[in-house]
């Protein structure tokens, strides 16, 4: 429970009518969109309307020696914004300014609360690009992104956020107040702690705001869905696009099981046959070019004789986005319950865990897979009927995590390691890694007070 | 001078052949290619031609509270490789081996000591590309570009050697081996040291090997040099490609000042007129995409009526690469002595410092500029005669550096703080960054024995 003095400063900080205790505030941020992470009550939840609101709360936090963690849209998937410790709740939501878009200087300024969407059409509109876009894209907010490093489909040509953060001002542990990175398209001053910062899920610093760098919009895109007769036919087919030296915008997988859930959740464009996808988008800075590309691409999936393309254009374009978007809804509602897992195998080992993981499927487990296969990027989806599935779903979930192990994998592309995946991290890093995170984290955060109990094992 | 117990141990490690006190081999190892760093003597220079014995080597001289700094092919242009303090040089030149390309894997794993364009070779004959292309590519190791993060025209297009870095093997201050990063294209398990890392100069760890990610070679690659009458109008024309959304592999300014220094060194393709120019290639991954976006860049920049387009095929296009490779040299003995920088601007500023710097030409120095516009990352190049005039150039070198900060530029594009710019650091970042940034280098290397008086003033 949150001490008296440091009760009375937050009251005095951002006012009675944004110090929220009731339960449903409570319940709210007690968790974000992980399956495998339980509530946790906060201590207080504080909604911040200004940086100087925000700046002055989590000084009086820190003062205090009161944990605290930072909450954004919670649609993280990895537990990051659940409030492990007795934590107080700083929610930026509200904080959500585009300072400025500088359309010469191919940057952008903005608080950490926007909404990807909002910024990305804000940036669209002065003929510049964004390009991280995880499906959470109308949701999710910039600080979310930067805390877990967001990616999406367009990261297989474009990067996550981490490319695009150059610098920003964040709060330390310690309560100094910083300015990091730079306004520079390029810059090695120093240790790059913009590159630091991005991914840390929050452990290391409270962002106030972020510069980002942006592009010139592409002129020219063109999307193809290629469907395919078995899953491991489209798997191999990601491998022909790198052989074939392409570098589509996206190329996401959607194996016969999400399939199945879409159109079970009502999307028609691809037709009623069961079948694998990937879903492919080329873009480029003439007209032309990128349909150029797709079709080059189209003619080398001609080697797989049962697949075929359909060219989305118009209303059928949108359809396929939204489908894409909707994966993991579709999943969830598919049979009532799921698990997931969002992990990344070397791309050579890509068909390989596909066959191995839809092997698993058993009675009562429905095993699906769709994701970046372009980054061997695979949003693993077990699927059930009933609670009493539960865990045997949760006991091949392990094995899962177990099993992109052995293939060099990673536990986590881009949804972080939070409370999920913490107890699995020291199988895939070494103690003395570990332990050198952990310095890390002192250096930034020493008395160990912003969003403690997460990424490391206790 | 170093202890006994010591000198014996390493001669036991790597033979008395391979620790070196020659004058030639303390005059080689006393100095990289800074212009603005004096040389200063080590301890000992250590020629090491396995991995097993850089790691016992170094372990040896961590235990014996030995400093030590590891030394590629001396290219660094920040003093990076100068030994400050009274340290063991290590010579990672002859570890040297690229362990393996994994084409269906897009990555490859190879030593420290490998030079750039041997393993740009080694990956195009797969079929594959390597991004990274500073202008000492034939002389200079991977393990001095991940020290720097290198990075070079392609920059513009493609990043720097960060973007490409997944992971490796380091030693840290410790003396811990540790395996850090990934072999997949994506993964946000923990803080991402493979990012931190790059571009830490030596500061913290010891590399012992590399992955990086590797891409499709682009299958069409088209370059232009663009001539105009004046300076202004070649920065002015690098906005144009911007707001014309197009996204060239490298946009490479040289200014009518070198290219002066070019006609003096022999290069004829240019013409006798002084003018400046903008070098820039396209490339992409269908055949007749990079000439349909050369042209349409050539069509943007028909508004400058005085310029004209060099379209560079066969032979002239070799000329044009070899001419810029040779601005460094060209503009050393165009007068005979040079100071030279390595600054970026954000990107709406470039023509504004443009102007500023042409406008300090004084009696006996030259200012000349060239380098990556794309990136806002200028080369700033002060050329004069005589010794009589260094410290003016000197002088105006230290107002070059404010002129950039003053812009909200950056002390260091791609070449590092090294000894050459420590003292200046703190005029581009607050002390409460400096002081965080000695937290993690600490973190690393507790007794502070990696590549010491780097970076920060003591």
């Amino acid at each position: 429970l949150i001490k008296k003095p440091l009760l009375q400063e937050l009251l005095r900080i951002v006012g009675p009518e944004n110090v929220l205790s009731t339960p449903e505030a409570m319940a709210y941020a007690s968790k974000d969109m992980a399956t495998s992470v339980l509530p946790k009550m906060p201590a207080l939840v504080l909604l911040v309307h200004t940086r100087e609101e925000l700046i002055r709360a989590t000084k009086a936090c820190l003062e205090h020696g009161q944990a605290l963690v930072v909450r954004g849209a919670g649609t993280g998937k990895s537990g990051g914004a659940t409030p492990d410790a007795d934590c107080v709740v700083i929610d930026i939501s509200k904080l959500n300014r585009i300072i400025a878009i500088h359309k010469a200087g191919l940057l952008a300024e903005l608080e950490p609360g926007v909404i990807l969407s909002d910024f990305q059409r804000a940036v669209d509109q002065e003929g510049l690009f964004y390009p991280p876009d995880p499906a959470s894209v109308a949701m999710c907010t910039i600080g979310g992104n930067v805390a877990e490093n967001a990616g999406g489909p367009s990261t297989f040509k474009y990067g996550s956020t981490r490319e695009y953060l150059l610098g920003g001002q964040a709060i330390l542990g310690t309560g100094e107040v910083v300015d990091f990175g730079k306004r520079c398209m390029k810059g090695v001053a120093g240790y790059d702690l913009a590159s630091l910062l991005c991914g840390s899920e929050g452990t290391l610093a409270v962002f106030c705001s972020f510069i980002v760098r942006l592009l010139p919009k592409p002129k020219d895109r063109a999307l193809a869905l290629f469907l395919f007769a078995k899953d491991e036919d489209a798997l191999d087919a990601t491998q022909a696009v790198f052989a074939g030296g392409f570098r589509p915008r996206s190329m996401e997988y959607i194996d016969s099981t999400c399939l199945e859930a879409l159109l079970a959740l009502g999307f028609k464009a691809i037709g009623e046959e069961a079948c694998s996808a990937l879903m492919i988008e080329c873009d480029a800075s003439v007209i032309g070019a990128a349909v150029l590309e797709l079709k080059s691409i189209a003619h080398l999936m001609e080697q797989w004789p049962k697949s075929r393309a359909i060219l989305a254009e118009g209303a059928a374009r949108d359809e396929i986005f939204t489908m894409r978007k909707s994966l993991s809804e579709a999943c969830s509602k598919y049979l009532g319950h799921k698990l997931s897992e969002d992990i990344a195998v070397p791309l050579s080992a890509i068909a390989e865990f596909g066959r191995w993981f839809k092997a698993q499927e058993q009675k009562g487990l429905k095993c699906g897979l769709f994701g970046h296969a372009g980054d061997g990027n695979l949003h693993v989806q077990i699927m059930f009927k009933s609670a009493a599935h539960q865990s045997a779903a949760e006991a091949l979930r392990h094995q899962v995590l177990l099993q992109v192990l052995k293939k060099q994998g990673t536990l986590s592309a881009e949804h972080g390691i939070g409370l999920q995946k913490k107890d699995y991290l020291a199988l895939e890093q070494s103690k003395a890694l570990i332990e050198l995170q952990k310095r890390i984290k002192s250096a930034f955060d020493p008395h160990g007070l912003l969003n403690p109990g997460k990424i490391f094992a206790s």
